[in-house]
């Protein structure tokens, strides 16, 4: 059974906070062996990715077969039905036009003083994508990061998916061949994010480097951060739903098994003003559990970190949403749009019944790369912003400098940066020389 | 001297790479100490927080005194001369201005399925600006951190600044006042980082921390990244100019000055088509150095890390350019426009002869944090979206559940999260009973 708080119990605040702070995520440091990984792969290029393949993956492979050929990918790709295919494409279009529009706009204009201002957006130049291999090998998170970053730009996008003992996904290759992926290699782990960083004699290295993987991918992440970019390390999946009791409580439950079915870390939570509604979809989740196919994770996350929250009102049900900074937050409510006015810390907003959050893990268009355990606070999804950079673009006239440069050597000189004040002066000083 | 390289010459490429990969920055390890005052922090609250400050910055204060009050910050503004007063509000409206037209805007629309979609930003609630205590303590860097926190409309922004032996700059003081700044701590360190990431009974918690610091500051950053959002760990400040043989060389050498007289370990380039400019440039670095205020420090930076690199062409500048993507990048050259558009990796581009890198430093408008040691290549200067964060936004109707709802089950099977497909087919299935 989950948690039952009940915001009017004098011992809500204290469970809450509990709730709010209970560590789900129990990952294993791995910090010294990925530290030699990468190491490893540094000093030895295509050689220690071929040993750290066949040791973890049971995989021999020649520099020339690390990547796949186009014929491997065309066969693995005939073998997907043509419904799956049909799936695929339909979500990758609704992820690009959705995508398309976060492109932002480049600026120029010229202030009052003369100066030219601006700034200018421009892709990264190559960008590599880690897939897991097994279990969590979705080709939704393919599409997910490949989409956007081809969205955005980026020239060269490399996938690397590991394939233990041979097997590989032909979904993932699927994917990844819709959205354009231009490289995919058969490695995994550290040693996948080591030469998507450094580079080997087969894999040129990239500028930045996205998608989820187990402890030794994340940790092997942190560790290249600098040398490239990287997107947020993920934490396990959340789902917060607000709903009243004009819902079907089988409806409700599902939704919250579709996230307690990720993992045993995951997190369901449901507030509703109505305590009877509360404990009908209490009753459909236990009734849905006997049947379910991953019934052991899923009842393991909603026993252990699963809540059902009864509130006194649609506003105590925000106040506490911003309180948790859900990453996935549906408002299966009466005036949805009117509710997700005053919840404004939530990575994705799922308004109304008919919209189950499993919508937005596959076809919705929005990324489903989110932001976990409370970062929604402060971050933002995977988007297109995630595959481009900034320049800031500044041009003086004569005129602008005789205006604001004083200014800046005055500032400069209260900074004690003599040369910075200098820069600004001597140029000053030219103009005020009288011509010849 | 520094380094004087040419192209044209055999040794040329490993002479690049090397300066390329010279390790500049020699952060002593303080991982420990840090991880012990962060830990002392979250268990004693203000009363570690005093300790350390009276460690520290041999400062004996009261709970009551960790922040100034406002009577300490306007007697302390009052000394500022008008000139100082002047120019810094000049900085921050100019910042102000040009922060403002990068707001983003929200999102909303209704697809052909029915689908409405969209995204929303929204401000982080609460901020933290670290600012330097001593020699590092910029004005300048509070108006650049501070206005676009607040532009993008950060409900409380809280600044600690150590203040060693109780000296206070009253330039910073009133930097944050102009900039609307809400509370000012006296404190500083990884004690500081701490009492903004996890609270004390005075100073409550925020969500996101940025502003410079010194390795204890760095270090406390990337620990208490996750429990609160952080900006970039910046390095070692560095220019790049690309000028021709029309420029005046004292200019040149003015601008290159300016960026090695931050730190020992700040580099400067110049890249020039002409190799008799180069060396003017070289020799008037030499004069301006002999009569320099910071002639150690700036020395060091040209000798051990400066380079003159002369080129075939502009467009082997910009090459070379793209290479290294420089945080500052300055084009003195007789067309600026049409090289920035070649130049595509860096932080800030400075376009023309009348626009030295100090006028961005301070009152130009774009943002003066910036990304260091290559990173230009991944990431951005600081800006409103380091304060903002984006929620997206779903609903379907019926009508777009039964359009796209299919292939969502469909990719949720085969991704075996049976859930995921069944909380989308209990709702098709409703659709499909006739009505009662």
């Amino acid at each position: 059974m989950p948690q039952f708080l009940d915001t009017t119990s004098p011992d809500f605040e204290p469970a809450f906070v509990a709730l709010l702070n209970a560590k789900r995520e129990d990952s294993p440091d791995v910090d010294a062996t990925v530290a030699e990984i990468i190491a490893d792969v540094r000093a030895r290029g295509d050689a220690a990715v071929i040993e750290l393949t066949a040791k973890f993956d049971r995989l021999d492979l020649t520099p020339a077969q690390l990547a796949f050929t186009p014929d491997e990918i065309a066969e693995a790709i005939d073998a997907v039905s043509p419904q799956d295919r049909a799936a695929l494409e339909l979500a990758a279009e609704r992820i690009r036009s959705y995508h398309v529009r976060q492109m932002p706009e480049d600026a120029q204009w010229t202030d009052p003083d003369g100066a030219t201002l601006g700034w200018r957006f421009s892709p990264v130049s190559a960008a590599g994508l880690y897939v897991p291999g097994g279990l969590a090998s979705y080709p939704s998170s393919v599409l997910m990061n490949a989409v956007p970053a081809k969205v955005a730009g980026v020239g060269r996008l490399a996938v690397t998916v590991p394939t233990p003992d041979g097997q590989v996904n032909p979904l993932v290759l699927l994917a990844a061949h819709i959205a354009g992926v231009d490289e995919i290699y058969r490695i995994g782990g550290a040693q996948a994010i080591a030469a998507l960083a450094y580079g080997t004699g087969t894999i040129a290295p990239v500028d930045k480097i996205t998608g989820p993987g187990n402890a030794f991918v994340a940790a092997a992440k942190r560790r290249v951060f600098g040398k490239v970019g990287i997107d947020m390390i993920a934490g396990p999946s959340e789902i917060l739903v607000i709903a009243d009791a004009d819902n079907d409580p089988d409806w409700i439950a599902l939704d919250l098994l579709s996230q307690a079915e990720h993992d045993e870390s995951a997190q369901s939570l449901l507030i509703t003003d109505d305590a009877g509604f509360g404990r009908a979809v209490a009753d459909a989740v236990d009734k849905r559990l006997r049947t379910l196919e991953r019934t052991a994770i899923a009842g393991a996350s909603w026993r252990d970190y699963g809540a059902i929250i009864t509130v006194r009102d649609l506003d105590q049900a925000a106040e506490l949403s911003n309180r948790i900074a859900p990453e996935h937050l549906e408002l299966c409510v009466a005036d949805p749009a009117a509710l997700a006015e005053k919840t404004i810390h939530a990575g994705a907003i799922f308004l109304g019944q008919w919209t189950p959050e499993a919508i937005g893990d596959y076809v919705g268009g929005p990324n489903h790369v989110l932001p976990t355990a409370r970062s929604a606070r402060f971050s933002s999804g995977l988007s297109v912003m995630d595959f481009l950079k900034r320049t800031t673009l500044a041009q003086m006239t004569p005129q602008a400098l005789r205006a604001i440069g004083p200014s800046a050597e005055r500032l400069a000189q209260s900074e004690s940066l003599q040369a910075h004040g200098l820069s600004v002066r001597a140029r000053l000083d030219s103009l005020n020389r009288p011509p010849i």
